[in-house]
Formats: structure tokens, C-alpha cells, sequence
């Protein structure tokens, strides 16, 4: 996170562009979702909670869903700072894919299911198409499309099959484990469905 | 649906095997449910707009949920049939494996999303482990590992990977476009989607 005072607020955030203070405000606001639900809390809870008055919280963020969406652009930094990561250490294509899917699932699963309980935002975020959401798919995806053509230039992967074709389908083929709409419903195919998952993919990317 | 009276009523029905009774009371309630929806339904609803007293539907019924079973029961035997007309179709294993996919997801968008409605009893079905849901999934799974071995057999499939492997793998990447739950969120992949996902499957098969 920046600590460049002197940056534009983004859409949806007013006021100074104080970040000690609005950090203060996501960093609480994350854990009193995690603990009391997104949806139950008004700003005025969550002010309260944090010891600040509402309208201190409202010079900083206009709504509860400005507040919810910082949290998801954090949520976002993780979550592809950790596919970042995972496609750094593989050494070969196939194992940076593997790596960086692994360190996708993970870091989303504990985000929204296990360690912290941000589902309600997450669902949100993706059924309404908050900024972040849509970051995080176009991100994903490019990640998706450059491993895939670094085993092309290596010669692990095939190269019959469009370079669209190939990454809109593994996307397809992935997002059970990645949209937290999804796996809602595949919670209790982990920790073994992604690695089926993925071995698949990589089949399916055989030279 | 079987004429045969002398069969043993399933768990959950009550009285007589009046099976032309029973069966009335089935294709009315799905066309009642498609229209005016399943939980805001009570069996008292569905009783008079069918001109029954609740009382004789619950002879057949013991609960709304039974009549919401039958009903999945026989979306299960449309879904089926379809996806064994696809797999009969097609000359090659690749082909049975399109076209049996094919049938199912368009079985499934047709009754679930599109000329009805049934979303609200296919979602409740699968959240909660009906026995129609379940006999599908499994219905399926053998459907597709059935095709899988055909392939291996006549040398189009590759036959390395164990074939538990094979087949749940392709059905965890598959069950984006055919379980309602995660359907719901893919609805704008459609028509595109399902071909995408079956090619990159066919290429995982690839001898």
C-alpha cells in the first residue's frame, strides 16, 4: 500500500488523502466484517466499533460499499501477490502453472472461507462487479496467458491450439476453485480437486 | 415413468400407487412451481390452484419437498436421456464425449433456467443431497468414464492416468455448466462456454 500522501483519491473515497487514517479504517472495518458479517453492519456500527464517529468514517469513504471494496483491493493485492509468487518459483511452465493456481486457491480460500470470513464481500464483489473483482479475473487471466506462452517458447506446451482458445478455457476449467461464488460449492473437494484440476489442464497442455 | 402399479411406493409417498394420480399432481405442481416459484409455494397453495384438497395430495405427498423430489426425478430422466442420446449419437469417443455433454448442459439450461424455471428446487436438491441430485451426479460420472474407457480402448485416449483420475477430474472441470449452483454464474458463458471447456478436455484425453 502507498504511502504517498499526495496521490488523487480513488472513485468513492473523499476527504484528505490521509492514508494512516483510511488504512486505520480498512484494517478495522476487515476484521469486524470477518467477526459480525458485511451485511448485518451499517457504517454507523462499524464507526462505533473503531471509535470514530460516522461522519469522520464519511469523509473517507462515501459508502459502506467504498469501505468493502478497499477491503477487496487488498483481498486482490494478496491473492495476486501470492499467484505472483507461485509463478516465480516453478522452474519449468508446468510447475510455475501449478505453483501460481496453488497459491491462487489458497490464499483465496483462507481469505474468504477459513482464516478470515469475507465471503459476503467476496460474493458481492463478484455478482455485482466491483472494480476490484474484475481486476482480479483480467489479472488472473494474464497470468494464465503468459505461462502458457512461456511453455510455448520452451517447447513444454503445444502450440496448435489459438492462444484465446487455450486461456479462455482454462479459465473456464479453474474458476471452480477461484470464484468464491463457485467454490462456495467445492469447498469439500479441497485439498485434492485442484491438484486434479490442474494436472487436467496440464494434459490438456501437453506438446 | 413406469405404468406398473404393483410397484412399492418410494420413501416419502404416501397411500395407493395411484400412479395417474400421483403423476397429475406432479406435472401440476412443476407447472405451478415454474410460474409462481417453489418457497413461496405451500402445499395448500399448489392443492387448490390444482383443484385438489391439501388433504388428498398429502394421500400421495407427504411433504412439499416429495413432490419437489418426483419432480427432480423427472428432470433427472430428461437430463440422462439426453446425455445418452449424445453419447449413443457419436461415432468417435471425442464425439460421444461433445454430444453427451452437449445434451446434458442443454437439458439442464432448458428446465432449470430457461423454457422453466426450476432453479429454486434444482438449487435446494443439490444444497442439500437429495436423492435425485445424487443419483445424477453419480449417473453422469458413469457416463463419462464409460465413454473415457471406450476411447482407450479403441487407442483415441491416452491411457496413462488412472482412469479414477481421469474421470473425476473431468468432472470437477465439467460441473461449472451443469451443477444449477455454479451454473447460475456462468449463464453468460453460454453457448461458447461448454465447447471451450469439452475441447480443452479432448485435448486432455489425446493418445
Amino acid at each position: 500500500m502507498s504511502a504517498d500522501h499526495s496521490t488523487t483519491p480513488t472513485e468513492g473515497q473523499r476527504g484528505p488523502a490521509d492514508h494512516d487514517v483510511r488504512d486505520r479504517i480498512v484494517v478495522a472495518a476487515r476484521a469486524h466484517f470477518t467477526r459480525f458479517g458485511y451485511s448485518k453492519t451499517t457504517v454507523a456500527d462499524l464507526a462505533k466499533a473503531i471509535g470514530f464517529s460516522k461522519a469522520y468514517v464519511y469523509k473517507f469513504f462515501e459508502s459502506k460499499q467504498a469501505i468493502g471494496e478497499a477491503i477487496c483491493t487488498q483481498c486482490l493485492e494478496k491473492i495476486v501477490s501470492t499467484g505472483e509468487a507461485g509463478k516465480a518459483e516453478g522452474k519449468t511452465a508446468s510447475e510455475k502453472l501449478r505453483r501460481c493456481f496453488n497459491g491462487l486457491v489458497n490464499a483465496t480460500v483462507a481469505m474468504v472461507f477459513e482464516e478470515e470470513l469475507l465471503y459476503e464481500i467476496a460474493a458481492q464483489a463478484v455478482a455485482e462487479g466491483w472494480a476490484p473483482s474484475i481486476t482480479l479475473a483480467e489479472t488472473v487471466e494474464a497470468m494464465v496467458r503468459d505461462i502458457v506462452l512461456i511453455g510455448r517458447e520452451t517447447g513444454e506446451f503445444e502450440r496448435k491450439t489459438p492462444i484465446d482458445e487455450t486461456s479462455d478455457a482454462i479459465m473456464l476449467v479453474i474458476q471452480g476453485f477461484l470464484n468464491p461464488l463457485m467454490l462456495k460449492h467445492n469447498l469439500h473437494e479441497l485439498p485434492e480437486g485442484p491438484t486434479k484440476v490442474i494436472n487436467l489442464v496440464l494434459r490438456s497442455l501437453a506438446a
